[in-house]
C-alpha cells in the first residue's frame, strides 16, 4: 500500500502549544481509463473516463469501472490491461466486443460522484445488469450482519492509517472476507472490488455480502446490482434514491449497521432475525 | 428543507427484536445544469453537467458550479436562472459573455467526485482563479478555529436529521456564520455556498473562513481557490493532492479540526497560536 499513502510534515496545533509532526495522507491522483479495440480492421482508442483515485489495484479499478458502467459485459471481453504510463491505463477489448459509443456518451456531461449521463430520468441513467437477483436468497442471520463492521475495520485497520480512505468489503455467507479494497472515492473502492471478482471469473456475486464504510448513493446500488450482489450493508446512511433503486431491484439494503442494531431499508426477507433463529 | 429530506418506513433490527419505524433520508436527485446564450444572433443551449444533488438552493448550486468551473467569471455574466422543469435548470448568460466550449469539454470524460477533464496532468485540470490569495492574511486565532466544528454542528443540527448530508459553512473573521449549505455531495454543498456569495456580489471571499464537515479532495481546494477563500478548515482528512494544491496556491488548509486541536497542512502563517497570543 505504499503508493496509497504519503507521509507529510504538518504542524499539530493543540490548546496549549503547536508542534511539528508527521501525518499520513491518502493519496489522490488522476487515472485516465482508455479502451482500445478494432473496428472494421482499424485500431481505435478512446478515453472513457478520468477518475481521481488512490493508486493501487488500477487494473481492477479499470475493469470494474468498465463493467459496472455496462461497457464491458463479460470477463472474456477483456483481452488485456496495460498501464501505458503513469496516470493512464488501457483496456484492450477482445475481437468482436461490441462498443456502444452512446454508452460512452453517458459520461459526456457528468460531474459529481455519480457517473451519470445527460438525462434526468433515473431509469435512463441505469445500465442494465446481466443478471437479476435471486428472490428471497440468500438468507443471512442478523448476528452475522452485526459482526460485519468489526470485520471490515479489522481488515481495514492494516491499511487505513490516514482517516481518508473509503473501504468496500465483500464477504461470503459465513462472514469470511473475500476481498477488501480502499480508495479516496467510495465508488472507486467498489469498482476495485467488482473488478477483482470480474477478473477472477467470480461474477455474479450472488452468494456474497457487501459492506461499505460510508454512505450509500444511487451509484453504489447501481454498481452492486451490475455485479449481482443481493445484500449491501452500509455503516453510513443511504440516500433517498439509493433506497428507491434497491426496492425496485429487490436488493437488500441495510444502513447504520452497528454491533447492536441496523436499519432495514429494503429486502428484509433476506435477514433472519435472532429471535426467530433462536426460538422459531 | 422539506425537499431535502424524505421520510420512509424501515425496520430497525436490534439485538433482541425487530420493529417497524420511520427514518429520514437525505434526498438525492439528478439536476441537469444547462446554459443558454447568443452566438452571432443565434440562440444556443447546451447541457454542461448532470449532478446528483439534494434539491434545495438549485439556483445557487448552478451559479456556483458554473463559477467554480470557470465557465462564468463574474456575477454580471449571469442574466437569469430558470428552473425549466423538474430536474433541470437553465442559466442565461448575459450578452457578450465568452463561452469557452473547450472548457465545457473538461467534463466530457469525467467520472467520480472530481469534475476533472481528460488530461492527467493536474495543472491542466485547474481552472484559473480571477484572484490570488492575500499573502499572510487574514490572521486567525487558533481558539476561533477550534470553535468552528461546534458552530457548524449547531447550524447544521437544525437540518441534518438524516446522517446523510455534507455541510459547508462560510464564517466571518469573528466566527459568525455567513452561509451554511448542505448536500449529499460535498462538492455540491460548497458550490451552493460559493453560488450564494457570487449571486450576492460578495466574491472574492478573502475575509472568510470555510469549514467543511468531511474530507477534503483536490476538487474542494480548487473550488475554494476560485472563490478566493484563504482558509479551509475540515473536520475530516485531506488527500495528498489537496495538500499539494493548497501549498502551491498559498491557501491555509487545516484538517481533523476539533475543540482541542487541529492539523496545519499548509499556510500556518494565517494561524495565531494561543501561546503567542497570550504571552507573545
Amino acid at each position: 500500500m505504499t503508493d496509497a499513502i504519503k507521509e507529510v510534515a504538518v504542524e499539530r496545533a493543540g490548546a496549549h502549544a503547536t508542534h511539528a509532526t508527521l501525518d499520513l495522507l491518502a493519496v489522490e491522483e488522476p487515472l485516465e481509463i482508455r479502451i482500445s479495440w478494432d473496428e472494421a480492421g482499424e485500431p481505435r482508442l478512446t478515453t472513457v473516463a478520468v477518475t481521481m483515485r488512490t493508486p493501487d489495484n488500477d487494473d481492477e479499478l479499470a475493469a470494474g469501472f468498465l463493467f459496472t458502467e455496462g461497457i464491458v459485459r463479460r470477463r472474456d471481453q477483456i483481452a488485456g490491461i496495460r498501464s501505458c504510463r503513469s496516470g493512464s491505463i488501457r483496456v484492450e477489448l477482445a475481437p468482436g466486443t461490441p462498443v456502444d459509443l452512446a454508452r460512452l456518451v453517458r459520461h459526456a456531461y457528468t460531474t459529481s460522484s455519480c457517473g451519470l449521463c445527460g438525462k434526468t430520468s433515473t431509469s435512463a441513467l441505469r445500465a442494465v445488469p446481466s443478471w437479476s437477483l435471486p428472490p428471497n436468497e440468500p438468507v443471512v442471520d442478523d448476528a452475522l450482519i452485526r459482526s460485519l463492521p468489526a470485520s471490515l475495520r479489522r481488515a481495514q485497520s492494516v491499511f487505513d492509517a490516514t482517516g481518508g480512505l473509503h473501504a468496500s468489503g465483500l464477504f461470503d455467507l459465513d462472514g469470511r472476507l473475500v476481498v477488501l479494497r480502499e480508495d479516496v472515492g467510495r465508488h472507486n473502492a467498489l469498482d476495485k472490488v467488482i473488478g477483482t471478482e470480474l477478473l477472477a471469473g467470480r461474477l455474479p456475486a450472488s452468494e456474497r455480502l457487501l459492506i461499505v464504510s460510508g454512505r450509500v448513493s444511487f451509484e453504489l446500488i447501481q454498481k452492486a446490482l451490475m455485479a449481482g450482489i443481493p445484500l449491501l450493508a452500509a455503516i453510513g446512511a443511504p440516500s433517498s434514491l439509493a433506497v428507491e433503486l434497491a426496492r425496485e431491484a429487490g436488493m437488500t439494503l441495510l444502513g447504520f449497521v452497528r454491533a447492536d442494531h441496523f436499519n432495514i431499508y429494503s429486502g428484509g426477507e433476506r435477514v433472519r432475525p435472532r429471535s426467530r433463529f433462536l426460538y422459531g
